[in-house]
């Protein structure tokens, strides 16, 4: 069995996903490792801050070092060194983001990413060559990456989209999902079993994500993504979305969203809507800037740049049990930043991604002993 | 007993130095922590990799953060949470070769370094503010940065120098040491114990080199550095001055030479001539542009960029136990460097870190088990 429902407090539960490369205990929230590295962070760090899953990156992997190097190397696990369970995003949202911030920069024409009925073709953010996605080619690539959960080739439609945009994408989006449900039926070159997630569009229009929520749970995903351009990055309307679907998703495959985890508070807002996994670049990317996550005050941040720091002997969280918690001041790693030090950024890093873990962890020990409701209130997060 | 003699082999020899902070086996590599951070490791790194002592930075530390600051958080090895021993050079070579860079970049007007009798002014790399160091402002700063081993304030001559001006600097480092000799009388505010070692410097003058061998032979130093440009720079000129002084140096000091390491080889030229402890940046600054120490071929390293290694599943070097050695494969570590990860700079540091250290483990055993020569043989170096 891929996932076992343990406990639920309300719409929260907790559960367990088995996979070739181990368990993950659900709710979690799964630290991005783009290019098969999680930032700064070597892979005994990133199992000792508690991660269970990571994820990695299709396209970017797909550029560079290729999937058939991957592949070749015996995947992505043994060609990082992690040997726990992990996740690959199907490409699609780096290839229409990049192309649209691209757009962004310099205009509709730099925008080189065309979409047609069989898939897609883009260029590359490192070189500007030429590529080509379909929902079979992004089957097939995360087949060689290897990961133990692999995701649907969709499109993520931008929230600005027309109802008639979105609709459009949607449509494409569920023929794509067929068509990698065939593709996974080939079988990768790998030992291991890869479990297959349907990925829920329609931006922001109600009827829209009923549609998709209905078409992708009745297909035979192993489990069950939300993703869009708002999901993460506007909470409520992240919350709206959960509640427009709730009554349509099946209990018994684990939920996912895409890109939720920007700030502590966030995670209690999908699991107390049933949701079991999500992940964020946010935690990571912050820390580099020195934005690290602090129950000392109420934003649950504090930035370590700040002169008030450089005589502080306190950890960054007295409740955080990361190894830069346990071991470094807020002065050291405040020089650390103001010198430029390479070490700052594994140091915070370590410690957002451990802070994100340890609260997994709590609200986990919460829903099971049904006080889910007070352990979000203690957070300053009313649901 | 500060420094113990274990046994010698020709004039290699080893020994043990006894600090507050632990014991240093040595002949021994120090690795460069310059602003209380050897760049990308953290303190368990450090061990890990096998240090007994590591460098700090009076220049950089008295810039920033400051050393009343670094005193105030309970010294270096608190601020950094490195408990082992370490060891802060006097800043005179970071006055002197900060202010030729700029001598060298943007014309002589722009070396703001001015010696005097009394001391030095100079300006930050950082802000361009001005600061003076005397031997006693030195002293008194390394006393509040509270490394287990001090340095003598001097002035490092350029090679280019005359044997008039060579003459004169050293003239005012001899009598900068024996002020450093009185103020080291002071106790600064930490509890345990500080050991204070002279400098030799001279140029590439051979009168001068064994007349301040002589004369830093001669007073209550602690241990006796050989310092000037050429040093670790130029290794035949390091030989040529170590074989000028051999027959001055006291057998009952530890000797240092002060930047040697830019090759692992190197290391074998000034134990063999009765060197103790030496330190360079060099194995950190190579490892984050991808330059590796390896046996694989004769010129010890490799640059883990080239498109040879891309599918390479070796480790770096197959003689090395480093966590990278031990974890990570050669087309990994050619990944992270291509795709400009953070993790690259980690692995590429700690390698070449353990890799000295590991060489000098087996130096000492050789040394030890008089088969000196025949080791540093075997590393195609002839003495």
């Amino acid at each position: 069995m891929f996932w076992e429902l343990l406990s639920t407090d309300g719409r929260a539960r907790t559960g367990i996903i088995h996979t070739d490369h181990g368990d993950i205990l659900t709710p979690t929230f799964m630290p991005v490792g783009t290019q098969a590295t999680v930032k700064a962070l070597d892979s005994r760090d990133i199992k000792e801050a508690g991660a269970s899953v990571i994820l990695a990156n299709t396209y970017h992997l797909h550029l560079r070092p290729g999937e058939d190097l991957v592949a070749e190397l015996g995947g992505v696990h043994q060609f990082m060194n992690y040997s726990g369970p992990m996740l690959t995003d199907s490409g699609g949202f780096q290839v229409f983001s990049l192309g649209a911030q691209r757009e962004e920069k310099e205009g509709a024409a730099a925008n080189k990413v065309k979409i047609d009925f069989d898939g897609v073709n883009f260029r590359s953010h490192i070189d500007g060559s030429e590529h080509r996605f379909t929902p079979e080619i992004a089957i097939e690539i995360q087949h060689k990456i290897g990961a133990d959960i692999i995701m649907n080739f969709d499109i993520c439609t931008p929230d600005s989209a027309t109802f008639e945009r979105a609709r459009e994408a949607m449509v494409i989006t569920h023929a794509w999902a067929d068509r990698c449900i065939e593709a996974h039926k080939q079988k990768g070159p790998h030992a291991w079993k890869q479990f297959l997630f349907g990925i829920i569009q329609g931006a922001n229009h109600e009827q829209l994500r009923r549609e998709s929520a209905e078409f992708i749970s009745s297909r035979a995903f192993d489990g069950i993504a939300v993703g869009g351009e708002s999901i993460g990055y506007n909470m409520e309307m992240t919350a709206t979305t959960l509640d427009w679907i709730a009554d349509i998703l099946p209990e018994d495959k684990p939920r996912y969203t895409m890109g939720v985890g920007y700030s502590p508070r966030d995670i209690f807002t999908v699991i107390s809507r049933g949701v079991d996994m999500f992940d964020c670049v946010a935690p990571t990317r912050v820390a580099r800037n020195g934005t690290l996550y602090t129950r000392a005050n109420d934003t649950l941040k504090l930035n370590i740049r700040n002169a008030q720091f450089a005589r502080d002997t306190e950890p960054i969280d007295a409740w955080c049990d990361c190894l830069t918690c346990k071991n470094y001041t807020r002065a050291y790693i405040h020089h650390l930043f103001k010198a430029d030090e390479l070490l700052a950024f594994k140091l915070a890093s370590v410690h957002n991604i451990r802070f994100m873990l340890k609260l997994c962890e709590e609200i986990r020990d919460a829903i099971s002993q049904k006080r889910f409701i007070e352990y979000a209130a203690s957070w300053g997060s009313f649901i």
